[in-house]
């Protein structure tokens, strides 16, 4: 062993002993040997889930059968998922309502924004650097909404926001970079400039506070597989403030949505609260096993995971350059922590083959086009020895 | 014990011992001592869904994590189990995929109705009896879309037709009467008169024949969780006649849609074919329980389905004219086999009273407003023995 992979790994071993986070590990089942960094992408298994998935198969629908909707809390899972997320993104309860992908999600925020908004204006700025679906499903949106898009760069958002503005679309969490846009900020420019926002919290909600109260954001959407553990696919959320309730104009007016959905009524009367934002019948399943993965957030402030993620990626930083040949990788995640979410992107040749190499070595972290590596840091339940483990095989990758 | 009872109990043992199907009921988990009729509404649990859900929580996602996208077949699941259910509704592979609610599949379905139909024409028909939330997304699509909704009653349908007619949308069974309408009659005089089709088979498929590709629909949307078993809120499905897939053009076209995915390019390129009709992440849990629930299909004919349902209603109904009171209840659900779907719509006063006790003595049934009990017969589980006791008991509660 080096003298640089002894000092690393004792620094290593002093952070975890000093993480009060550091049980949380428990409340998830990893896999053994891997160092699991792509929770970014897919969060870990809970260790309470496949027991909560277990039941609700064979008993709640095995056993109670139809009786399930109303006995075992299927009817009102949407609303009372949501109030379980809701601190977790700085939200009073009443204002998220779980279902559908966060595409799905977009496309009712961006539509609902663009009625909200005040009549005659007509751009809907989009983050450039976006996850696609978020450009794709604003610019669907805005063709029948009656909307221009404009790409802007969110450094150069808050300018470009106008009297012409009616929605603004932005990411809090860049899902290639890493980079952490200024939310508080942002939001208010756009309430400055008299636009209706929308936040797409992917990256950033269950890795750092994201105040959605605090900072007076009018709409969010949000997965729930990345940072909150929810499983492959789990539903998305969508964040309506509870001011603009009574006038959201939803896109996709299911029954659910209804305000009497069982008088089975031809015509369409929304429900007075979040609940608008419903729209068919919730896929129990994953909706339950995410409810039952939320458990693993009991007890957790969400400061304290903000603080160790910035540790992490600090560590990790570290490590890397440690251990990696100068040269050899770039950072494109932002140094400032004002400007880092809760995962590295380092750029590097031949990106796809050495993040196969690193998997095959038990480094799991994932490869975007065309040249970056991500790796996400989830702090309640990757440690510092993880980093450093990482940092040390992507050495080897290279040496 | 009654002659008529005898008489009954001895015909249904009989019809029981005749039925080529009855083995089905084996690859289903039902409950002791109860009377399943609910099957329209939620289907019951097959066999083998639990191990799957099982393998599925703690191997795919807690062990493989992130690779199960590939090595577990995740990303293509939905046109695979979409090819699945093809055969059931009568179509080629390549024209269904799985993925959201009903109510979302049914607006990408209006919506990329609407832009299929000959420019111009201004009428969205909507069956006047539908479903709630397929009359509320209508609007919102028509309102999008530029339409005006004229609601028809199914049977004058095809005289309402006219050369501004865009689009018709039409439940194959009647949700509330259990009634069938005419598919391929209705399908082809809206290809007469120049528009476009959109059938829901939330109650017809898995219950008999649909014939999509026979009868040259379209497209269509459908549920997974009635008589096709697939789980409470299971994912819905959306069929594109492969005619139309190329110039099918989703309102949400969500990053799962695109031709290349992965590529993460800013500009929307829709896949070739029906993966067009697919958004965003798919919600795993519940599309491979729905995946492991249509193995309870293997060797199924739909037609023998059919044959034993209409023999189940039939004795249903002679069951009930024996065992209730004369003028106690009447049936809604047309006597035509050609008119009737897989369920037994009985009116009553005090309806929901009667389900109340019904259940309370083991039959499940449904109760839908204001005065109507439902009696589904899901042919691959539910026998003639069954029906005898559903009718024997409702007897009871008015005796």
């Amino acid at each position: 062993m080096s003298d640089t992979t002894a000092d690393l790994r004792a620094r290593a071993a002093e952070l975890d002993a000093a993480d009060k986070l550091a049980t949380l590990r428990e409340r998830f089942t990893l896999p053994d040997g891997v160092v699991y960094l792509d929770g970014n992408s897919l969060g870990a298994l809970p260790a309470n889930v496949a027991g909560t998935t277990a039941d609700v198969v064979t008993r709640q629908w095995g056993e109670l059968l139809i009786r399930s909707w109303d006995e075992s809390g299927w009817w009102t899972a949407p609303e009372r998922i949501g109030d379980k997320i809701a601190p977790i993104v700085g939200a009073a309860p009443g204002q998220l309502v779980v279902g559908d992908s966060t595409s799905v999600n977009l496309f009712k925020a961006l539509v609902g924004a663009a009625r909200l908004a005040a009549p005659g204006r007509t751009r809907l700025l989009v983050d450039s650097a976006t996850f696609p679906t978020d450009g794709y499903i604003a610019r669907s949106a805005a063709r029948m909404a009656g909307l221009t898009v404009v790409p802007v760069d969110p450094s150069d958002a808050a300018a470009a926001m106008d009297d012409d503005t009616a929605v603004v679309l932005l990411n809090h969490v860049d899902y290639r970079s890493g980079r952490l846009h200024d939310l508080p900020g942002l939001t208010a420019a756009a309430r400055a400039a008299g636009a209706v926002v929308v936040w797409d919290l992917c990256h950033s909600a269950g890795a750092l506070p994201v105040g959605l109260d605090a900072h007076a954001v009018d709409l969010a959407v949000g997965c729930t597989y990345k940072y909150l553990n929810g499983g492959p696919g789990a539903p998305a959320y969508l964040y309506i403030a509870a001011r603009h309730q009574a006038a959201f104009d939803s896109p996709l007016p299911g029954w659910n949505g209804h305000a009497d959905p069982f008088a089975m009524t031809p015509e369409y009367e929304a429900a007075e609260d979040v609940r608008r934002g419903r729209v068919g019948t919730p896929d129990i399943l994953s909706m339950l096993a995410l409810e039952a993965a939320l458990d693993a957030w009991d007890g957790v402030a969400v400061e304290d995971v903000r603080a160790k993620s910035l540790a992490l990626t600090d560590f990790f930083l570290a490590c890397v350059a440690a251990y990696v040949p100068q040269g050899r990788v770039e950072s494109v995640t932002p140094v400032e922590h004002d400007h880092r979410g809760s995962q590295v992107s380092l750029r590097t040749d031949g990106a796809r083959e050495v993040m196969r190499e690193l998997v095959s070595r038990g480094v799991i972290g994932d490869f975007r086009a065309p040249d970056v590596l991500r790796f996400g840091f989830t702090p309640i339940y990757v440690g510092f020895a993880d980093a450093e483990r990482a940092a040390r095989t992507l050495g080897h990758v290279f040496g």
